[in-house]
Parts: C-alpha cells; structure tokens; sequence
C-alpha cells in the first residue's frame, strides 16, 4: 500500500486510470474501471488476479472506533474491502477526496482498475454449460447492468452480448451490475458467431418475442417452460430495448418464446421480461414444472 | 377542439396545467399530467372520462401525406389518438412547441389534464379480487412507474403504495408506466390501514423479503407457488429499494417469500424481483403449477 496520500489529480497514474472512462482507452489498454464497494469486493472476492490498482479515498480508510464519525460504519467496510485486497497483492493508493471526484465521482470514494478477461473468442470452444442469455443489440448501460445481475441471480453460465452492444466494461454498465460482473462470463460476439456457436450447444437456442414472425409464431412461456427436459445448454436471445429482434434471425431459432400477458399492458421493459424468462426456465430446470412438465406431456 | 393555436407559454390554462408537475398543485387540484402519446392513448382508451383537456403540438398533428414530412408517421398515430380524445369529449388544444417544451418537455409533443381517481378510501370495502401487489416506502419515481407496469403485466387486480411512497401521479412515474397507470387502480394507505385491509382478504399476506426475520424465516418462491391455490384474495407486499421491510412488518403477514438466487448475485432490484414473484404466482395459479402443487401435496 501506499504510504503517501496521491493529492494530485494531474498525476500520471490517475490520469491513466481516469482515462479508462473512454471506451478507446478502454480497448488501447484491456483494462476497466471498477467503481464502488460493492464491485470491488466482488471483483476482489470471485475474479482473484483480475484487479491490478485500488483508489480509496484516504478519509474513507479510517478504521472504525477512529475519528471517522459517521463514516464509521462506511470506514469499517471500506477497511475489510481494503484489507482484502492487500492480501491478494492488489496496489492500494490512497487518495485525497479531491483526486477521488476527479477519478471517479459515483464510485463512493473506492474504485478499482482491472485487467478485461482473455478475449472474448476463447468462448468458441465452450459449447456446454448450462443456460445461456444472449442479448442482440443492448445499447442501454443501466439496462445492460440490470440483465447481466438477473442472468447471474438466475444461475446463468454465461451472458453473450451480441452485434452491435454498449460496451459490458463501461463505467455505469459495471456499476449497474452490482458485482455480479465478476461471477459469470461476459462474452461478445457478432451476429452469425452467435448463431453458429449456439447451434453447436446441446439444448434448443430460443428467441425471446412478445410477437415472433409468420414462420416462427411465439409458443407461451410457461408451456416452454414445463415441455423442457433441462435448460443445460439451452440458449435464450433477447432483442434491442425498443426494436426487439429481426425476423431474420427469429428465422434461424429453433423456438420463439413469449411471456403471457394476463393483464392489459402490451409488454414488460426488457430487465423485467428477462428476469421472468430466465427465472421460470431455471425454476421449472429445478424441479418445479419439469414435474409439470411429465403431466403435460402424458 | 381550439381552433386557435395557442403560443402563448404564460396563458393561464397552460401555467395550471404546467403547475400540475408540483406535488403539492396536484393534491389541490386533484388533477395530473398524462405525458406522451402511449399514456394518453391508454389514458382514452381504458379510462373513460379521465381526461380533461388535451394538449398537443401543433406540428404533430398534420395528417398523414401532410407537410409533416419526416413526422408523418408519428403525426398519423397523433392524429389517431387526438381523434380518440376528440370522439371521447376531451378539449384539445393545438399549442407551439414552444409553450409544449414549456409545459412538458419530455412529453413527445403531446400532454394530458387528468383527474384523479376517486379518494384511495374508497378501496378499503374492496376485500375480494385477485392477486394485489404492494410496495411499502417506494420512493424512486423509475421504480415505481416499472412496478406498475409489471403488476399490470402480471394480471395484479390492484397496486398500494404503503406509508411514504414517491407520488404515483408524479409525471415520471405515470410516464415510467407505459400506460399501464390507467390499467389498473393504484390506491395509497397508511401501514396499519393495509395490513387491516390485507388481513381482511381472503387468501394470504405475503411479504417478499431475501432474509426474513428470526419468526418468519423465508420460504422459497418456487414451494410456495406449488402449494398455493389460487392467486385469489392474495396479497404480496414489497419493502424500500434500499431497506427492504422492518421486521416489524415482517411479524405481521402470513408467510415471507424469497426468490431463490441460483447463481452469486446477493439479490435483485426492485422491479425484476416484483417480475419474478408476481408472474411465478400468476402463472401457478393458471395452471402450470397448480398441477405441480397437487403433486407437492400428495
């Protein structure tokens, strides 16, 4: 750890890390920013290796019982998470609040930088695994954050983003993420890449679509849901927030699956819509329908 | 309909009608904001006589093949709401863009006068009907207008905002909601006034909480749908973004409800958690799982 405060927010080592903000910089240097408690005690905890340098706001480091006052509780997990990362040969900087809001103004004075993991292509070969969300087109960062916390909460073995997405190690994507960033494989692919790569997994590769197309007209979620054998490499591809999917590629999935909507809303918004798809898959792979699923098909 | 375009941003209909995006000049007039064309049309549409008048920039409600140019399809689906509305006796006023960015900037071009519904009271006799969600101390406008949207989705016969909740007649949240704010009706109660209430129904009060308290530990989502008979009469009751639910509240309902996490994530939002809860009990009760409940049982 440091033992002198960084006061200075023209340094070279901040300005090289504030510059991670920019998506160029980003991909220049294969490193991110991890913004906030929550993410680096992940990051520090599930994806060991990954964090190289650490910024703390110094007023943050006060161990708990210290003059810290109202930051005490704040102090205390702050110090664990500090603590942690030393220990796993992470380079703390102590930093004044000043550098702190030049570096990184929402990350509650902790922010991390990391190494982006091996490129994406080494996913190719993967083709087993359990469940898999892919996401065609995701351009929102909050909502890139939200699916990617939903498709680790439902025990997904890994997130594709597919064509043309927000980039997955951008700041407020990350932060979004609450730390579920670090628990499962992020991987990106172009359109045809996916397609080829999932067709080779063992289960169906699904669209999610409130409306399918003419060849492919959506079958309802809950009966996908109990006919299915196990979601073990099952592929689940939602669309772009406002324009859904194409028909060319619903064309090329064995399946377009849509939520029933017993109320009078159109559709749901597309964190909630993955939340109930991935969820009622994963429910019904541990048992809950797939004894459904045997009296349906009797 | 106005034949006179009104240009004049300090007329008094306009600045009643702009100071309805203060809380406090909603509560005295009883009145609110319905903004954009999805709103309003939903607004027409599924509740009759709601609204008053109706303001819509001039520019937008050419018709089709007009001079509207690149506006036109968004100008035809305007003028296919605008006739609704007039059809509907609603009083439309043509105004400048000038006094629509005025009075709402976000609205797209088109803005709604509403009344209110009848006092929130007016519920407490209403102890039958299906599944109700509500949300205790919701406080962001975004997750509010979300949650609406969702328990519409789900089929939920009733929203209630418990305690101190954000507005739900808020410009935001009635926007955030897509429409689905005129679905369904959204009371507001105290929290002694809504467990009473709750108590009275005929199924269960169920609190959706992660950990639950020492004399409610939680049951998991899954079982608790399996074994459940109906939605009817049911009540699931959501706590604060950030807090959850006291246990105070917690001692107090039938059983408390957890979403199984199947990956590493600690837990949802509040949106996706009310998705995953609202639609897994939705669906058992149409069928998918009642079976599966019958077979639990055995």
């Amino acid at each position: 750890m440091d033992s002198i405060v960084t006061d200075n927010p023209r340094s070279g080592r901040i300005r090289k890390a504030a510059d991670l903000a920019d998506a160029r910089c980003r991909k220049r240097f294969g490193r991110f920013l991890v913004e906030g408690p929550q993410s680096v005690r992940e990051a520090v905890s599930c994806a060991p290796g990954t964090l190289r340098d650490l910024f703390v706001d110094k007023d943050l480091m006060a161990a708990p019982g210290d003059a810290a006052g109202t930051e005490r509780s704040g102090g205390a997990r702050i110090a664990a998470i500090v603590g942690q990362a030393v220990d796993a040969g992470v380079y703390v900087h102590p930093v004044t609040s000043t550098v702190m809001r030049h570096l990184a103004p929402e990350a509650q004075g902790i922010v991390g930088v990391a190494d982006m993991p091996s490129p994406d292509g080494a996913v190719a070969g993967d083709v087993s695994g359990g469940l898999v969300a892919a996401f065609w087109q995701i351009r929102d960062p909050g909502n890139a954050g939200a699916v990617i916390r939903v498709c680790d909460a439902a025990g997904c073995s890994r997130v594709v983003f597919v064509d043309e997405c927000v980039d997955p190690y951008s700041p407020k994507v990350v932060r979004s993420t609450a730390g579920s960033m670090f628990h499962l494989p992020i991987a990106r692919m172009g359109t045809e890449e996916f397609l080829d790569w999932a067709h080779r997994r063992a289960g169906d590769v699904m669209a999610a679509d409130v409306h399918g197309s003419p060849e492919r007209p959506p079958e309802s979620l809950p009966d996908v849901a109990a006919a299915m054998p196990s979601v073990r490499g099952v592929s689940v591809l939602f669309g772009n927030e406002a324009r859904g999917l194409p028909d060319g590629i619903l064309s090329r999935v064995e399946r377009v699956v849509s939520i029933p909507m017993y109320g009078r809303a159109e559709s749901m918004n597309l964190a909630t819509s993955a939340a109930v798809m991935l969820f009622t898959m994963a429910m019904a792979d541990r048992g809950m329908s797939s004894r459904v699923g045997r009296i349906v098909r009797r």
